[in-house]
């Protein structure tokens, strides 16, 4: 049975709960973070901590515990699961306001802190053959909600206009399709889950300006990989003209993106530039990281939908 | 011990909870209905569950409940519910997608209904007063969302910016400060939980276009009891210039509304239309609204916050 | 052998081009109209030419040929084409600018005027089925241009922004997928050549206001038929909750809307407001419109794809 | 008599017409691009071929041609016409989709490729003393198209409100006046057939970001040719306070803006920057660029208007 | 010597001045009305100043004087001066908040009201022959500033908007051109100092809701004057294709629109409905409003500019 | 008694006035500079003029003094007024277009100069401790105007949504509250007489790109005293995360912003990265800033609010 974090006691998995009462399921009012392993070691927990605590202050909740408090907090739930030995952890914090006052007859007043722990596979399920063939983004009709509504910057769980961009794209002819959103301006803004970079004709790497996006931490640490990127606007027009496309998100790192909209970009296939990014990446944290993920994928049945948060 | 309703069974309020692992957590993806009894009977139950039924369908939860068996289990909760003689019943609907498929490891798959009961008098706490001191409106600087980005029409639980207001108007100097949202034309939608309108100079009830608001039970009931009324849009400007202003919402009714971000409304008390309106409601469903609120207040600590939805 | 109207002549359908000087394919610049006869009498012709007109005015063609010589002419190419007893005229007006003055050495200065005439069954092939089964239509992220930017209400030629819209929904799965495109407030405006209609729960017939659409020559009549209509915003939401909706077209007269992004509205079949508009329809002008249209069908290849206009 | 390039043959330029079927008058869906020569030496031809390439995959015609056949049959046109020896050869490249199929039996299928080719002159006529006096931009109501409804950065036919804008300047008061349009931010875009500069007080060559504009070759060009060239938005503001501005479009290579609105810019006459980069052009390409438009002005009759593409 | 009213006193029209200090002239922070008599008689005056305490609400001047007391300030005023007997009375009343405190040491604190008294005719020179020749009303670039960000349903001096619409129109070719101002979705607003109507094809006379524009009090006032009239969104199309239009403000009380960006509307003259209600109008208040202003113009110089406020 | 310049003669302070008939009072027609000395001497006062002559160009103010005889004028005032030894002076230029044509009748044509000059200590009443506490910036509902609806980069007298502004933060709780508006995309502009900075984690100086800004000489100043500096969107999500964050005017050259809507930057305290620019300042003109308007506000009264300008 798999362990949690909760409110300062390791408690089992079943116990990863939230009231009706709770701000969390009464507002979408609670934040978060996901992050991974490598080898079974925390890959730049820290930095998703940071984020964490922005978003917290951003939105008010009046939380006691510190950061480091918090960092405890992870190790000491990874500690409690043992998974397979082929496996990495993958941790989901949620930090929510607590039961709304006019409900306190039902349980405690205050902040709740919920970590969870599990294995990643379960997010990569059925994205081994992706890194191969790569994906196809296409733009539904929903848009993303602009910055000054509802920040994406903070990673927050009122998001169900995230569910319906998904459930829009699932409509699409064709396989492998994933959502990529547009603001009110015709912008490129994020996948529902993942960051969107392009490799521009002068091999520049670019991806949007921070703005509409989640500020990803695989974002981050991609730029860092790579000598020439900026973040700057980007049109549907600028992908078909560009020499390769990716995405960034935590459980995959990094994943091809060999079409938009059925058009492909470059020759329709992963790219140098990617293909040169991941295998650094994977030297780095010392694990081939399409290789871990195609494995997991044998022998185990497809996941039920491409998008997988 | 109050009781809840889940999933076909009767259970004790505490089991009224949501796996984080359900899209309702991980999403803000959960539709909801709340209403109320007058004397024990509940109010526009039907008229509710209609409403629920069509935000499940915008939504696509698939649902294989109908709309009866709900009325049922609504019925079914508050049987096992024994509130004190004086309480009404205040219904809570929750419907939830349930367990995101990759996370099937960690409980069933399949959407999660839960009805909880509990008395009225909670969400009406401290409101006693305000049908005698009226409300002040406060314009923040949150802007509704607009509805082709995430529908209001649809009452779901992707609200962060609702609370966002709240927090934001809790910075206004003076008492009984409520949040009322303009569009991003500068229109007036909705409170954070309430429908608003006004009465203008040609003695019109006027509320906000069906549009970028929830199109309340409430609201659509006040809208019957008068003869000339009609959805418009409406600006400060016409705030100021109005007779009378009100707000209709499902625990309280209707409040009157006596000024706009510090500015009276006319004589800066409760109007004569908003008056006859509350009683002869009150007539209807056999209650007197305001003595009940007020009597409930008598004794009890005071509300946390003038906004508890 | 077909023939046409040009600038005054009678000439084979082989001579209906325009020069790539033509301010027509130079800029788009081209206004037009699309009629059709029933049992061989043209339908509303005059209405038709009215608004021609007022293109024609808006986009400042300086064209010396009256309302009335239009309409001659429009009778003298429908008598100079003789078709199968079953067909049904179709004609096609377009009216240019002419050849830019820089170009004048490629060719005369001074407006064309081409009118065509071909069998009205040609725009219909494939359509017969759709009567029973209804059109799905689909909301693509291609939005409407407004009309202070570019005016829908002036049918002209600058409308590659429709084939997008087309090209886009040719990409979703299933079947009798027909673009219905929104505006940038997320109000629906028209499908790419046709108008919209809903009935709503209080058997309103609803069509969006005549803003950012084709003022549709179908859309009036069709008015006309009903007692109670309204030009009002009309969003998804309100296609979702609505008892029926359809499309007006002058080439299939009006096809029932069956289900909006593949859900359903009503109960997904063609609704008695609209089969009773249609037979109503069909014995004002002496023709079984849905009769015919499937007569036509039979023994024919299937459109190539669903919108042809 | 003037030769064309159709479809692989060489014709006479009279041939240089499309079927009123065809998309491309039925939808302005036509994509294109226009050279010149330099002493009959076409210029940038292969990056003016790489735009249209990226046209024709953003609206996806499917063209079996490569682009190398492309550059063979420009200068196979080329070849075929005998201009006076002080002329230049101006190309006018034309791709359209082909007959709609339901409109099949009037002809054949396929995409259409027309080049046509005819003296430079014609397109310069009467803008010889505006290399002296300069233009006078002027900012029409009308404004630009956001490239996510319809991108102008894909050199397309549906350009009506081009020609719109073009009217509605043509009632300004004064001479030499050409439109220059805002988007919807306000930012200047383009003229409606040329890219616009400036030079700003850090005598810094500042033009638009390339989104909602044609991303000229001449505009390129330009920038290769100074040290200090910037993308930014470029607000009135900007122009009334620059040293110069300037515009750039492949027939006149580049033109002085000496005034906008009617505003003087700098001293009100064409800027040294401006005059260093024509002389600079012209010695690249070994000609005279102002000597000869002005030397073709002679004698011949005044252009009719002063926007002409 | 013209005599005004100043904070109570009756004074030399010299003493009409303002203080630099004043919030009138470092904020654009006045707000103010102007009416006009006839045959010496104030029309409408209570009407307008019933609109300037809304004015005075809406910007929160703290003035105690009440209506009642500036009703009779404006009589008093207008007592004071004698004018030629065939002249008409027009007031001009101005309403600060004073000198802002920090500049306290230049001068008293406190409001300010000035209402000055002048004749009529200097406001309509040079409009007389609009009677019959009717004006040309030209959209500029320069937007209407949407109410939510600086409300022009209240009356006030923050309008250099205007001002710069008025400097861009009189650019434009031809005469009698009146500037009429789009918002930002195109829709047609207000003159710069006048109120829009048209008359449509069933004859309705329709002007622009009462959003971003001054509801004027000619605008109700002719209102009254129909039968059937609407407020209603009117776009450049609707004008085109209208039977007539004319303009609303106080000093001209109405002026034909017999074109729009130098198209006609019907057929170019003043249409009957708008000179009915004209005749009608002045038969009300006993004044032949037409001959009147005509008989100013003769002998008089031409006013400097047609947009006189 | 003070004395000001008005249209080149030296006059008592009081007649320092404008004419109600001015377009400075009628439109909000009017463009003003303000600077200030340090020990007596100017300040940048020939770049406070360069953009009064940029906005004098922009209005189309039809003015004949040249900048040379306006910075002449500026010094002639100040030596004509003798204030404390340590008082620094303070200089407002007011330039109005003058009376309006049709009011000619009451005074003469033709633009209006006004040159005052008062003690600085007025401006900067009670900032004295914000240079220890900081201020608390609060986000208004009012927004910004865009540049291209009424253009802030123009210092001109049309700010009645200034005002608006100041009166609506005037309603939040706490103290030392400033307003700082967002523009329509939610970006931060600039407080109402003031520009913004923050410095981010990587210690960079960055300020809203100068759009709907004006673009302040005390802005460019500190840019220049600082290495790493840019303009660039910037949003709440931004300060939020910020280390330090102040504002620039003239009176006080620098303010530290310790919190937004009341929620801490960085630690909530001045910074070193201002305190040092700050310094570094008043080394260069000879003056400890923050001691010497801390000096003016010992024994004075508090000013009114804290927004003076």
């Amino acid at each position: 049975m798999r362990q949690i974090w909760k409110n300062g006691e390791i408690l089992p998995e079943t116990e990863g709960k939230l009231s009706i009462y709770d701000s969390a399921l009464l507002f979408g009012d609670m934040v978060f973070e996901m992050c991974r392993s490598f080898k079974g070691k925390h890959f730049k927990l820290r930095d998703h901590l940071e984020r964490l605590y922005r978003s917290i202050k951003h939105v008010r909740i009046p939380l006691e515990m510190t950061i480091d408090q918090m960092e405890d907090a992870c190790h000491e739930v990874t500690r409690a699961n043992k998974f397979e030995p082929d496996d990495e952890h993958r941790l989901m914090i949620n930090v929510s306001r607590g039961t709304l006052p006019i409900y306190r007859d039902t349980g405690d007043l205050g902040s709740n802190v919920i970590i969870s722990d599990f294995p990643l596979r379960w997010t990569t399920a059925g994205m081994g053959k992706l890194f191969d063939t790569g994906i196809n983004c296409v733009i539904p009709s929903q848009r993303q909600i602009p910055a000054h509504l509802l920040d994406p910057k903070v990673k927050n769980r009122s998001r169900m206009h995230y569910l319906m961009a998904n459930i829009e794209v699932a409509q699409t002819k064709g396989e492998n399709n994933w959502p990529l959103l547009l603001d009110q301006d015709g912008f490129i803004t994020e996948g529902t889950g993942c960051n969107f970079f392009i490799i521009d004709q002068d091999s520049w790497v670019v991806t949007p300006e921070g703005r509409n996006v989640l500020r990803g931490v695989s974002r981050d640490f991609v730029c860092d990989l790579t000598e020439c990127w900026k973040e700057q606007n980007i049109e549907p027009y600028d992908v078909y003209d560009a020499r390769e496309a990716f995405v960034t998100g935590t459980p995959f790192c990094m994943l091809p993106v060999t079409s938009l909209n059925g058009v492909k970009i470059g020759d329709g296939k992963p790219g140098p530039i990617f293909t040169e990014a991941l295998r650094e990446w994977g030297k780095m944290v010392g694990v081939d990281i399409k290789a871990q993920i195609q494995a997991w994928d044998k022998g185990s049945v497809e996941g039920p939908s491409p998008y997988k948060f």
